[in-house]
């Protein structure tokens, strides 16, 4: 079998194992970085290292940042009354990108999940209680975990860790997406469309 | 709009110029690539600028290579008579697969394509004429372009150049693809395919 030259042959194992690039895709993507302008590939393979150096958890919320306490908890014109409990940042950019939402976060990385042998002691859940008990001034924590079996569980049982502290614990609502069409919902979504549903006033 | 933390920004920035990669598919890679283990991905990012530093040119045959004369050029068990000309590096890997070519190649770095105003002068072909010069048991060159308009232009134009110097020049076949299917196949191919006929000894 016909081996690239070391640097390339390793260029393209190292690319091959991101998530979602094959070998083949791997090859073009290598073949590119090399027929790049100097700059752009030396400055991806800076954006690489630095963006590992310089990003962290941070201290406070969980969420990825570069500055610690991230630019959200930072941030004064943000209600502290409220704390988002999300899974991944991922979702935290999800939920600022709809620019409604202007209380805190928190971010779990991970949900329980018993069949990974996850438990709620492998996920960011106790110093979720600790901020709570820390900061009296929040009234309520909205667990917007995914709607999955996983995401569930974790919401009923953060929502049972933090009762006792007479904090309002509420949980985002499922239902048919806007724009989307009853036809094809899903029969779990529809009833819990019809079971969430609201007076129209 | 949200921003991610500068560092997160622009490593997404950076992934998403790469052909295939959209804005999602970057943010899932920087997510990614944030995940990985620190010598995962400082060895991705240091792969990138390794490849980029110390991959060059043949200044034989214009391969890709770490070395200069390359592997190729410079294995004394190959068949010197005899010289492959291909578009890029890519091709030289995939006729090295087959195992079965055991001569020489010479890399021309484009094909000649008046649309694009890439004339012969814009592709490694004056190179290739000083080596035939130069190497007088060079005996049978093979133009192995691909099978498109350009391709076969450049492999006219090469053949014509090459000409006067008595060497022989031949074209790879053009037919029916192993596994193929007559019926699927295009008039164009078929035609060759019918065209490039061989008497069945």
């Amino acid at each position: 079998m016909y081996n690239y030259p070391k640097p390339l042959e390793k260029l393209i194992e190292k690319l091959s194992r991101l998530p979602g690039i094959g070998g083949k895709t791997a090859q073009r993507l290598a073949f590119h970085i090399l027929s790049m302008k100097d700059d752009d590939a030396y400055g991806l393979s800076e954006a690489i290292a630095s963006a590992k150096k310089d990003m962290r958890y941070c201290s406070v919320c969980g969420n990825l940042t570069d500055v610690d306490p991230c630019g959200i908890c930072n941030d004064a014109g943000r209600d502290r009354s409220v704390i988002c409990v999300v899974e991944s940042p991922r979702d935290v950019a999800a939920i600022e990108r709809m620019r409604e939402f202007k209380g805190l976060y928190h971010v779990l990385h991970g949900v329980i999940s018993p069949m990974d042998s996850i438990g709620p002691e492998d996920i960011n859940l106790a110093q979720l209680i600790v901020r709570l008990r820390e900061n009296d001034e929040v009234n309520e924590v909205i667990v917007a975990t995914n709607p999955t079996v996983e995401g569930e569980a974790t919401a009923m049982y953060a929502a049972r860790l933090i009762g006792p502290s007479g904090i309002k614990v509420t949980r985002i609502a499922h239902g048919v997406p806007v724009g989307g069409d009853l036809e094809y919902t899903d029969e779990i979504t529809l009833a819990k469309a019809i079971g969430g549903r609201r007076e129209i006033s």
